[in-house]
């Protein structure tokens, strides 16, 4: 009986193959307008998840084992019900960490080199370098919320520049490339401390609305607040106040709540804000790196129903 | 008798403490409303230069000795007149090199990273991400031309990051941090291999309008040109044809002919164009890490009338 892998994303026809010569029971099938005779019991494996499956795959007729997320984020999928199901889920983390460290790394430099307010004078014609501020980057006091693997390259590179690069995670355990961890209860005291702080955080119940007033009101007015893990972290209307007041000095959001980001919300237009419509993890090469951790998982799968790459705690969400 | 330092800058009282405590000899003047009684022939040493005091200390009776400068390039002083009057000179060559290099890294993340073109998409509220392109930065050939303090800073920094970079200087001799050095006359070879084309050579005679038609033709149509240098190197009716015509896919100008460049200018609109208002030398601490090379070379000026770091030849002009 064939099998099918369905993805929300086409591939080169070479991983087709690849896919084909694990094992010929399987087919990879790019779901772009599937025919009303679609086979839904046949899929077994998804690439993705669109929520429009939902009726079809995690009812309890369908066949569904494996949910292989190209995002390190997996906020977007029905974690609980995967649950009940026993579906197996793994996420692409590890992909993007080159290019969300250098997205973020540029940010930095446009922050701390004025490129940010030179290219907001260009609009205006204004030829004027007393107006920029500056600051060197190797002085800055960096935390990182979230030190996973994009988190951990961040400040590898970071470390590289000269910063002083710390860390929040869940409990505080020591982490690779930081110089100092610290547990997410401590947020508001790093925050007091640090002239950037960067949200690299899964989308759980826990980190809903996690940057707030309260959090925004610690910073220090000079310091600068980076989103690229998930929009919803954010309380917009908090983050809105806090630029407007000056309470901070400088913002940029890769991730919006929602996305897209209606064209009359007021963040549009907020000073000192940066947005960016979730650009930091396109990643070039992207298809080879994620199928190196599908093919690896998906050889464990054949082998013994298991992935050895990648898989996400149903519970935690990450 | 009391000697002068007239300097264009004011520096903190510290320094002009340091400067005494090296000699009684000589006093710090910072050249702000000057008196109309100023006594011009006690002026032995200048920080900066001031086209206006040309009449008075380039006059056969002037007393003056050395010339500090401030930038790195010295193009912008009377070279030939200090070389008839037995000047000396000095640069500021180094103090600015890990502002620039930090300018340049900023630039280049903002076109890989698709950073400059998501701010223009912010002016109209446009969350789309279809529309940015970007690269992986530790894939892009580099040629920086100008293989000096900045150059090399500026290279250690893009190997680090897994660039490929190469290096253009006179003669091609091999320079520390670069992996491949040629000589100016191959500029245009050069042009034709690199993705990104780095221009910090000091103004002469021969780098001007040394960017003209021929060189930006020479570029890939998806490189990009960054100047850093000195406006005159480019050929401004050139860069702005060739952005125009998409002979290259993105410029950065931190310099211009003249500057500031007039609100009526052309180049302000190109296509593709980011302009900064010669901010890359913006420096925190400047004053520690000018004096740094001033007072040692006071030192030695006092000791035997020589100057110990940073002299600048008045025939070749760096």
């Amino acid at each position: 009986m064939l099998n099918y892998i369905l993805s929300t994303r086409p591939f080169r026809t070479q991983y087709a193959e690849k896919i084909n010569q694990l094992s010929s029971d399987y087919q990879f099938v790019y779901a772009e307008n599937l025919p009303e005779s679609f086979q839904w019991e046949k899929v077994v494996i998804t690439i993705g998840w669109n929520k429009e499956w939902a009726n079809n795959l995690l009812q309890p007729a369908a066949n569904l084992k494996w949910v292989q997320s190209i995002s390190a984020g997996v906020d977007y999928l029905p974690l609980k019900a995967f649950e009940q199901q026993k579906i197996l889920l793994s996420n692409g983390s590890g992909i993007h960490a080159q290019s969300i460290s250098d997205h973020v790394l540029g940010i930095l430099l446009m922050k701390t080199r004025g490129l940010f307010q030179s290219l907001l004078q260009q609009q205006t014609h204004d030829w004027q370098a007393k107006t920029i501020s500056y600051n060197n980057l190797s002085e800055q006091v960096i935390t990182i919320i979230g030190a996973g693997q994009i988190g951990q390259e961040l400040a590898r590179k970071l470390t590289l520049f000269g910063c002083t690069v710390n860390g929040i995670n869940t409990n505080g355990r020591a982490t690779l490339h930081f110089a100092k961890m610290s547990p997410l209860r401590d947020l508001y005291d790093c925050a007091k401390e640090s002239d950037f702080l960067i949200n690299i955080l899964p989308l759980t119940p826990e980190t809903h609305h996690l940057y707030d007033e309260r959090f925004f009101q610690a910073m220090k007015s000079t310091a600068s607040f980076i989103n690229v893990g998930r929009g919803p972290s954010v309380d917009n209307v908090a983050l809105l106040n806090a630029l407007k007041n000056n309470e901070l000095a400088f913002a940029s959001i890769d991730v919006a709540d929602p996305e897209p980001l209606p064209e009359e919300d007021p963040l549009w237009n907020a000073p000192n804000l940066f947005i960016t419509p979730h650009i930091s993890g396109l990643t070039a090469h992207f298809q080879e790196l994620f199928m190196n951790i599908f093919l690896e998982n998906f050889s464990s799968f054949l082998e013994n129903q298991k992935l050895s790459r990648n898989q996400v705690s149903l519970e935690s969400g990450y």
